[in-house]
């Protein structure tokens, strides 16, 4: 049936909401074509020997714990606040996400106006989070008595009425533009892909987890990256060679002209934009750059 | 003019509604590049051989037989509901769609309570389908009298308020989700490429859409396909290759440095990801895939 | 901060509404990643020495000419219009755009049935136009006496209410299908990458954007071919070769197995769908072509 | 349960589609409350003897012939199309619509530039349209021999590329538009509340589907009109009076101060635009009028 | 400024969320202009003594015993899940609602074929929820042990994945939709409007809140019913009069023709539809029906 | 046709964009049926003498003075902007608006943090905003040199880019949310129903025009009044009377009960809210309030 996760297959969970999307895209890439099923929280997935289900992030550590899936991709923040981080295995780290590649930072932060300038100066006041009790934890370290209120959703209004907040910022700019000041970041997260610790015993699970992780890993890597090819005439070799990262190894093949070589070299997306005119000048033509699907080293 | 397809033209129907965005993505790989026009029915195509014409599936195959159009994509349920199997020239069967490459069944549902079990406990019921001449048939061939009534759209709840239903289904999941139970599939169906015998017969318009097909083809075999790149030393390159599927036969190019090889090769997408990790574990190292546009065997 | 334009970068103005989302696509296959930022008009870019602000294409040229950006994109219609051709360096034309290649064209339009039939004919007449200075300039050249209005929008219908328009069109067709008959063309425009003229003599600012103009017309470039790669018996390369283009030189490697070659050639998309069929019917086997990021020739 | 028609309720078939939100709003009005259920086409109704289902207009007559439901609205077209005048009763006739109050007319309709005239000149064409039986008879009447075609959609385009169509339309404004001209109109049609005929032979539905038809007949009889109320001196009301249309009757109330008395009177929303400025310079004054929910005369 | 709550004002918690535009509506029919602020949850309010912010249901309750704010309106399942039921004021129960005036049921539900019948099956099992407190006390009621875990959002999935939930319905048919069966009703639910126990006893406060809950209470009164006229020949006054409801006591005016009076009366909605039938039958002729806004007995 | 103004029509221009709606909606309660027309700017009026286009506000005004039409609703900025004043009748001002009923405002705005504290600070500054031709006169009044450039929508940023702007707002709020500072008010402004000169010569236009404009003010007054009905007994009366606002005079009806009144008066709707809770008070019962469609006093 499609909405029973079977148990004999590797159980997945996939985050919904704002990560769904570009879950699905790096699976894509990786060589697992998810596709939605309209109303189910079950997406097809075009390999037998796994399942998946679409959890919030915020409750996929917990259902590895319970064994009802035997793997997720969540962030390390969620399995933090569950106190799930003993209690799974985490495979890989995993830096994809929608707007940069940046961890995402929880930040205690307070209205510009405000006297507070440390975790200390919160002591008796009332402070709304997403993560009650990962901040709990942060303040009972630094031994202050902080009231800790649950709240969703866009925090920062609360900052105002409350004394302050603990929210989510990428960059720190969403903080700045509401007027609000940083006081301390409380807990950097990235993507993890996690497993429960039965299910990485089991040989087969723990091997085909494995093979996700390196997919997705080169599908990751691959997006940053770009294949170069160019043709040099043999006496320009050494320098057009010289302009390349020293840590690539580029592949050389010999043309039919012998006066000519074909270089290939996978480079930084980054880089090719100040490599390019550079070996432009150093005398290498017919330039072209080709998109990746996977980079495994 | 732009609102009508010139006489000289090979003049093609494009199916509009559900199909319409994977058409004319499938011809942009193939390399048609087909832009909407606002408010238009005639899409601008960049060939000035053809002109296309957006018709709902359901109508096109009619208007291959009335010379409306030379030629037309259509699933093949529409040519048989509208009796033209052996009025028009099929040129190929292209196996793309949007959610999954299976055919699109057409099958006789009821609800899963109903005491019907076969074809024949229909007699004197009512049955509510799209496709009604095809059900008629269906019937009369099983020597059944049912009264068959045309219906559009979500249709499952007919299967309730009458007797029964043929509606269109791709996995059968959606027929369970709604409590129904299939009795027998009635027609499967993939989307055809279709000629106007006459068109046919003329020597350029077929042999444009002999290369029509070649390109459509091309282009569908080459998004289950990736490009696969990797340096091998010299002596584990047989390992390596046993790997790879039997039937393909890599390129082997020689390096500058004589004790690695490049190895390319074209793979189905599904087997990529568990021949990479094997690839690996041979010796392999600096693999990577890249995206194909077309491959022609 | 993030609400600024740091005066020691180079500033960009990147043109906001419909251009906006290919101009900000063709800078990703140009290898800059500008990501919007919600409620902010400054995307973030990922290279420390650019900054980026969106204004409308119209404002574009006023803003370089005063200075508060060094360069920026926008159509030659608005440099014109805003009177600045002269006080601005013109980098690079460029040739993207949503729907077609062919430039934008201002013409002068009446109802189909008006008596009017050339720009003399408008003396003593009303006429709306969004670029009023250079319609101005237009009848003033012609030596008529018109008054023509600003407007925003459709303004098929002011021709009928007034007594003409000048209004945009790619093909001509969206005037036709509003009933009006072009008089004459006023202005035809593309895109063009323009420079303040002071910050074209700085020189780290001008190799900076001169860069950028190579990579996105490699990126434009590369839009239009693709990679394609095919297998050649030794004895049949000489007929497959013949049926490239000429100006291409292709790379020929031999391979392990001495009968045979991998041609490489980087085409024309247009070309491609002509050549697949007649380079098959040469003896070409395994025929895959690839998309491609950049052409730098 | 909620997705079954129980059979001891009176079954009411509600149009689905254009005229959906319409006729909830007109039930609405006449003291029906009706609520959509997500996904479901049993809409809630809150009157324990009716139970409703939502249909296409086009289906809604024959499920009342087949007993399916008890009764429904729909447009006479589809009760002609599908040959049921004869075998249902017509309650009322109601004219409420969304845009207009006009009748939809289907029109026979050609290019304007078309040689043909008269039905007589389709003699061997084609024809597309969406009422094929009503077309048919059409050309039968009229002793001409025409391939009719069924087409759904935008058909104003098969207009051009067939010989002509059928199709509806409120003002003749989008046959124009589209550069069609009308030949000759097949049919008129408003919206009807009709019975099956054993229904309407059970005392209980017969009274309750009369006393549905009074209150819808009611609430559209209100939308039009205005309740109007005003302050006149006992000197003026002559004068008042003869402004108002002779046919109302309205309600005096002598008020405290008897020097005065109010006047109330139900009118045309229409005639309110004429009669307002009358009455004002007639003497009367504090005018106020007030929306109707309901008119029975 | 606009973005606090001032101290002065009477502070106002307003639902948002799926409550939000309904209360909003009310207040208007109430006599207060509420207008959204783009970007801002402190909405306008058109009375200067008061200040509003929307939070959402679930959190409002906290706020009000943490005297963020004087009063708000929730859902009583949310006073009960935060453990505040005797911490606040009830001022009053108001039965609005989005698409029934049913109260909202917590239920337990389970998978329709699992073997769970009771509480107490569920001992040592998982049960998802959004209001895990009153889950908890409801299991230790029962003295049964049991896993609640926190959920949001559609959970009838879980009650498959996991035991079963307790989940939010108005009248069952989702639970039913899902093939769950529901085991226990946990906690009926109407909207309160609550107060600050210190708010309270301030006298212009509290008397400001009563005023507030006599108007939304009149709204709400409102909105199910109707004002009726009509006009009756004084010798059927008594058999009209005998028609209408008897706890209603009717507006009867004279008019100028001393043989007609003009009656007027307040109606539930729901009678209207059985009434104006038997009222025009017993004589009764211009009846018309309005629409009220407050009704206040 | 229904795409041309007829000369014998009273022509009337309507403001499309953010105005367009409430515009309609006025006509509508002042009795005047107004549809949009797709695709059309002529929308359909329910009265032969009318006839209406959808323009931008920013044009009205000219083409009310070029007589492309004869009168219309536009605001009193763009009429000034357009230097205007003089050249048109203005029939009445209209007060309605979306969100407020305050005056638009166009202030002339710096960054919070700028030292420009006057109009004279702006000397040899750059100016952004949208009505230029206002802007300059405005600091030609004040005897300072500004360069004024044209801007169109959010324009707030550019008072950081550039030196300040003028721009609209009601509330001054989105100004502050900005952390923007307002230096002066250029000007204020309200909608106007303005007429052209000759047409306001003709008699039957002008007259027209006038009844417009009543029934227009007759239905913004009504907007902000409701209806109150209220018994009262007899020995109340003076009581109740007196807490009515004393410029109004109530209709006091005697009942078929000659111990009670009824009693009937118009209010503002903000009185309401303190009037029925004193009412009640005072001894009234069965008060309830009900719509206005239109006061004319």
């Amino acid at each position: 049936m499609t909405d029973r996760l079977p148990e004999s297959s590797l159980r997945l969970g996939l985050p919904s909401g704002s990560m769904q999307s570009s879950t699905i895209e790096l699976f894509g890439r990786a060589g697992y074509r998810i596709s939605l099923q309209e109303r189910s929280v079950f997406p097809r997935i075009d390999d037998p020997e796994l399942s998946a289900v679409l959890f919030r992030a915020q409750e996929i550590s917990r259902y590895v714990v319970d064994q009802i899936i035997d793997c997720g991709l969540t962030g390390y923040d969620w399995v933090v606040e569950n106190g799930n981080e003993n209690d799974v295995i985490e495979i890989c780290e995993l830096t994809y996400s929608r707007a940069t590649s940046l961890p995402a930072r929880w930040v205690l932060a307070v209205p510009e106006e405000s006297p507070i300038r440390s975790p200390k100066d919160f002591d008796g006041k009332i402070v709304a989070t997403e993560i009650v009790n990962t901040t709990r934890k942060y303040f009972q370290k630094h031994g202050v008595n902080v009231n800790v209120e649950f709240s969703w959703g866009t925090t920062e209004i609360k900052a105002r009425l409350l004394d302050g907040i603990v929210d989510l910022t990428e960059t720190g700019s969403s903080i700045r533009a509401n007027n609000l000041r940083i006081v301390d970041t409380i807990l950097s997260s990235t993507i993890r892909f996690i497993a429960n610790k039965k299910a990485w015993e089991v040989p087969w699970k723990r091997q085909k987890m494995e093979n996700i992780a390196m997919l997705l890993k080169g599908a990751i890597e691959a997006k940053a990256k770009v294949g170069l090819k160019m043709n040099v005439p043999e006496d320009k070799l050494q320098e057009v060679i010289a302009n390349l990262p020293s840590e690539k190894s580029p592949t050389i093949s010999r043309l039919a002209d012998s006066a000519w070589v074909a270089v290939e070299v996978i480079l930084e997306e980054r880089q090719e934009r100040e490599l390019i005119p550079a070996l432009k000048r150093a005398g290498a033509t017919g330039i072209i750059t080709y998109p990746l699907n996977k980079v495994i080293p």
